[in-house]
């Protein structure tokens, strides 16, 4: 909670007339006036979302300015608190909530508001006064919510994105290839409908998952480019009413300047404005990045089950008391934390995909939970695997032993004298040996279809995992 | 695919026009419209709702005709045609899609002019002639399809839950139960977090499982009372207009006769019409039934699981050979097709949820994909439930050496020591023995907690199952 | 965040060791671990799950103490730091995230040190010696997080529902009522297919939105006698290993006391532990509610569309300018920010069902994502409705001449003609005049099928509504 | 129904024995015997994947002879037999249903039967017998369910794809252009919040259609080239036990003959046959699409609502009878179709989702769900997109007289103001004309800001739409 019981307040308006709000914040009417329309819960707009509204202002300043239409009198003002709020020094004055106008106009009027009063105070004016700079007619110059806001959705997703969760997928893409290497020679049973099946080794196993985290990355960068597509320019319908000619493309020439990323402008601003596709897909991907985790970890947690009682294949690291009640239980918490992490992802897409199959004309007006679920499930991915990766993934041992155990019990590897007496009398010679707790080779033997020194040359675990 | 190609035809006609129909079919010149003009997927109209029209058809003409608005000249024929209808006779005259009209006109008008044709053909009139019976004004007679179809939804959907879904779900329950009462006596480890935890026995395991169904069976009672509230009567907007005094009580009268359900005037018309909330309540559980169905079947699978290098604690029926390539093999086939149903119950579940949700004034239109939906969803939980039981649920065997086995192993027993010593010795205790690979017994000898003999006495397995 | 950066420590030790944690917070080495080895996202434990673990200890408490469980020297230190917990003093001492292990052990275990370091202190021993309070052994006695976790979802969700939920439905179900008493006389078109239909009077409309908000509240009924079941003395496994005899009925007697709510022993404490269907339940009601408001705030949005260019029926309250960009515009937040957590809601129910339909053998393993999204759901349900009430549905105007105007134009009052020129004639009617721009009663009497006189003595809209 | 009263029958035999099958009839035992063991619903596997596992079983054949794997006495009467399977000729002998092993074994069993069977018959043997063509043996010839099942989804679903969503989305996206250059120089006004906003053209608005249309073609294209990356070659487990060298790589070779898809072997079988986030992700890729088109739908239906009371911008063509008791309606029921279809693809997507997180280990088994749900949603998509551009999208006319009227009366025309007399004086002359009910110009003029003259040179809502 931000809200702070200031007792010194001064006065500030908007069109609807005057409120009180603390003296020592630098919101103005706007978002005062949101703060007690919409008591909803407690989640506040989410941290990238707030910093990348000062690196879009700053970068409409910029181009504003360069195309002659910010004054040079307010300008490097502008700038500069744009710039504290990109860095994150003036996140406390943004106390709104996510559940606010569809569009979020309350947020970027919060963020011209705090740029427009703090710049005024940079200048030696009198915050409230609306001068020098004026939130609407300066900050927001050339410039709508209903632009400004898609525009910074795909920014703080964009950044997330590039900055967290990708880094943290090549992490554990790199513990697991790290482990898939180390088990490479460890031949073990296969697993089919979690059913006995045929060998493999348990770096082949990994190497699937090693796969599957390569392939997440993969997908994201598919993504990227339609999310680096920004609304900017469109204002209030998408024709770019009141824009300063060529402010699209040198909005986006400042922005990549500002934070390295490629963004463009969208080839359709009406598309861009009314819906938000490109974070449906983007949450699309987000939701099979979380199955393939979930795959990983449940995998994971299955094959260290036990420690006596279960498949006991994988010793995971043991980082904490596991129970209130039973000394010495250690748990795959990790393992639980990030398949958790995986619902909520997978939840967060419902919510994103209803919420952007649901704008109407011109605008969706369901922008701030679209924001605020992406965000989320962006950053409970990236943290949680990078979690994952450091506390469980890393420290991942096999147990050899148990491994080899297991191995040798399996009725599967008969599947090795398919080739050599057919399906049908290998399938009898399974069965006979499960019916009867012997061996494949004794029940092989018995039943005539293959000498014991054939079975034994025949029926390699080793070299059935086709190296 | 239900239409017939079909040489012969004759000329039906409809406020747009005339157009041909196959001469062997009853429907009119509407239904023959929408078969040209929703070209769309495979999937018609589910039978229990063609039958559930019927029904609707039949108690609406013999309220109508006791209330003086059918006149008798026709009343018998329209009764014996919608009789037919309901008995399922007449469902290959019911050739339309889903996805059509999202009232669902097309579907209530193919029913009015099966029943009108039919019924022309009992009193020797000229099909398509529309006389002596006319679709609209005898067998629509005071109806709308905006409060005909959301009637016939909840027909459909209550018989399929009370015919189909929960005998099924009984019958699970006591199949389960019967092996609960057979596994009683087996004490056995538990599990959490898929780690060694606590014994308890395989019946009280099972038991969880009885609860989860009887509570299944709760939950579906506790919503049939807002299923047998019907929107009949409410005509085009809800007011009633052009329905005869008296008609929605006697509706359902005739409809409880027809039924021996339940079903009663809903209370308000207008909500019953622009919403379909029952049905997403409904939807809801089962969507709740598919999750407690999830995990039943995940944990026999589970517990199934081998069968050498698995749990293997439970034996499951062998109904097929498992596999193509592995000779011998068998798997959880019916745990499979269940979990299998489930996810696609929680995916309509969504479906039914955004379709419930969007509603506009008047009306909710999309009615179709919301019978559909559901009435997908009982039935695969009713059919699947019921394959379970048959092929899986009923046969299940304990393993019991295997269980022994495992039980004696566990460093979870340990629990029972901390009234004793309490949780940190205890711990120690369970650490000590896990790092060496010994007993719990020889750890707390050698820790000089607890004496062998005391170990014995407090530490037995069968004395920790709370019977 | 809640982490504190307090130069000074103290010393406190779990099975695994000793570590630091901050000297003014009352948590030990338990949550100090978790917090180490859990940053992963910012949401904490929600507020009302750690009160509900407040009641949870002290009900536990009080239990023990008077079945003998737990000694005098220590009860009444104990019992008062729980009350503290459940007044939500001490929630700054609750810093855990939710993603952490999927039992909640830790937020349990932060629990159990809190209360057993704050009673330390109320006795005046040295916090982190466990002494005279033990975490585990006093404040968990006869406890584990097994069966404490998920009798605290419970708890909360009831309270949350009862407190929160039910209260603000009611509150917009009065507000509803109350508009649709004050527009009773006020004939208006209605719309199906968001097309002209007959008509009716918006009180008529409004008395539809008021039956679903009723539903609402009844299906939170229908559905809480399951949420009032409580695992508690299922201990570790469902067995109630280690706990004293009658434990279980005294805890919920407390816990009555404590709460005014009807709380009681679940029947089957396996399945109380090893699967939430009860939560997953709850959710299918507040998806079902979530679909209910969205109908209801999107025709509000819809019906007051305009000013001029929609159709303008209603008038909504004006909270705040509506754009950055367009002076003067108003636009329908209130209903914008509750079909948002709508949406939100729909999205939490997948995660929560995904999470409940997981568990594995003898506990659920995803507790703390259910937790979290069941209760901000039933959160921001409330909340917004609240908002929605007071901000929006209590202050909506009809604007009479509006809805005068367009009932007049609209060509569906022909339906009225069914019963006397029969459907196939009143299509032509209604026909005509669309085709020609004209009034039906025109081209009714154009067409030679009603005199003006009969028309105007027949179609009478204030006759059509069924009053 | 797939299930034949067939008089007389042959006898078949799998590993478990003999059974009875009709004699006009292709499949062998193990088909037979999943059709008793699984009477689960009435849904089959899907035409399209039956037709793909022509294919797969075709190209394999090729590939096992162009080896050596695969005698020459059988090749050509396999090759033919898959030929006809690929070909749809053979679709009545593939009965089985969608919930079934989870893997697909049996109709993995089903097309190997019907095919060995076909070639006995082709090569004048006795059907059942095995000889000279073995189902195992020779036509699942180095195949597993395991890579051939996900081998055949992943050719299904791409061919569907490519041959009937893309174009039909091509279509769409056609008619819309049309559209949009049709309606170029028609202004009006502009909706945000559904509330009045400042204008664009009617061929900017559809321009956005056409935008979200292309991204679609677009989103499907970036996820195709992991669609067509194939498991066939990891037979079991992923190791490629019994397949002759170079089989993978010549299958696909093979295989890209028969589609001109350029399928190619996976870099990793494990990851392929032990998740399917490829299909996950195309479903993800569905849903935003359905995403998009939902907005479409919703917006054509809402501009074309009326034909007198609503918005009645658009024209829509009309199709059929509307109603069933209000003469003369027409409803806009392609929209309504399309949106319930939407409404399906999303709920799938959440089945696909729930399914595609749960493998274990070698083998995720829940194959034919996931099949079911994609392909269903492709037809779906791709059917109703076909038939919403038909009958509804390509005939779309502009009411420009309406269209006319509510641009003039519009009060957001004083956006244009904003860089003449700023933000805050704009708002007050758009909420005096509001208040007072009269123009722009006059509340301008007597607010003194703006004379009449000004007035008509500034705000020209031509102007006003950045061409």
């Amino acid at each position: 909670m931000t809200t702070v019981a200031a007792p010194a307040t001064r006065t500030e308006r908007d069109s609807m007339g005057a409120l009180e709000v603390p003296a020592d914040r630098y919101w103005g009417a706007q978002t005062q006036r949101s703060l007690n329309n919409f008591r909803i819960g407690v989640e506040t707009m989410p941290e990238p979302l707030i910093r990348a509204f000062g690196l879009q202002k700053r970068a409409a300043a910029r181009a504003n300015h360069a195309l002659g239409a910010l004054p040079d009198a307010v300008f490097p003002a502008v700038d500069q608190a744009a710039g504290e709020v990109a860095e994150g020094k003036l996140s406390a004055h943004f106390p709104l909530k996510v559940w606010q106008t569809g569009s979020g106009t309350q947020t970027n009027m919060n963020a011209n508001e705090v740029i427009a009063n703090r710049a005024i105070e940079i200048l030696g004016g009198e915050m409230g006064s609306k001068s020098p700079v004026h939130p609407n007619d300066h900050v927001n110059r050339g410039q709508s919510t209903n632009d400004s806001f898609p525009t910074v959705m795909h920014i703080a997703a964009a950044r997330e994105v590039t900055e967290l969760l990708i880094p943290a997928l090549d992490g554990l893409r790199n513990a697991l290839s790290e482990r898939a290497a180390a088990f490479a020679d460890i031949v073990k049973i296969g697993r089919t409908h979690l059913q006995d099946a045929t060998p493999l080794t348990l770096g082949q196993e990994f190497s699937g998952y090693v796969r599957q985290v390569e392939l997440s990355v993969e997908r994201l960068r598919a993504t990227l480019p339609r999310v680096f597509q920004l609304a900017q320019g469109g204002t209030a319908v998408g024709t770019g009413l009141n824009t300063a000619p060529g402010f699209r493309e040198r909005f986006c020439e400042e922005l990549r300047t500002l934070t390295g990323l490629p963004f463009e402008p969208a080839p359709n601003t009406f598309e861009a404005m009314a819906a938000h596709d490109a974070l449906v897909e983007l949450s699309g991907m987000l939701n099979t990045i979380a199955t393939s985790l979930m795959k990983i970890a449940n995998d994971i947690r299955l094959l260290g089950s036990g420690p006596r009682c279960g498949l006991g294949e994988l010793r995971l690291p043991e980082n904490e008391p596991g129970s209130s009640i039973m000394p010495g239980k250690v748990n795959p918490t990790q393992a639980e934390a990030l398949t958790m992490v995986c619902c909520q992802v997978m939840g967060n897409h419902v919510a994103v995909t209803m919420a952007g199959a649901q704008g109407h004309m011109e605008l969706n007006a369901f922008k701030p939970v679209i924001a605020y679920a992406v965000l989320q499930s962006i950053r409970l991915l990236g943290d949680a695997t990078a979690s994952f990766t450091e506390h469980c993934a890393a420290g991942i041992e096999a147990d050899r032993a148990r491994i080899d155990e297991l191995l040798h019990k399996s009725l599967m590897l008969v599947t090795a004298l398919n080739p050599h007496i057919g399906y049908d009398k290998a399938a009898e010679v399974a069965k006979r040996a499960h019916k009867e707790g012997t061996t494949l080779k004794q029940a092989a033997a018995d039943l005539g279809y293959v000498t014991p020194e054939d079975f034994d040359r025949l029926v390699r675990p080793e070299d059935m995992v086709g190296r």
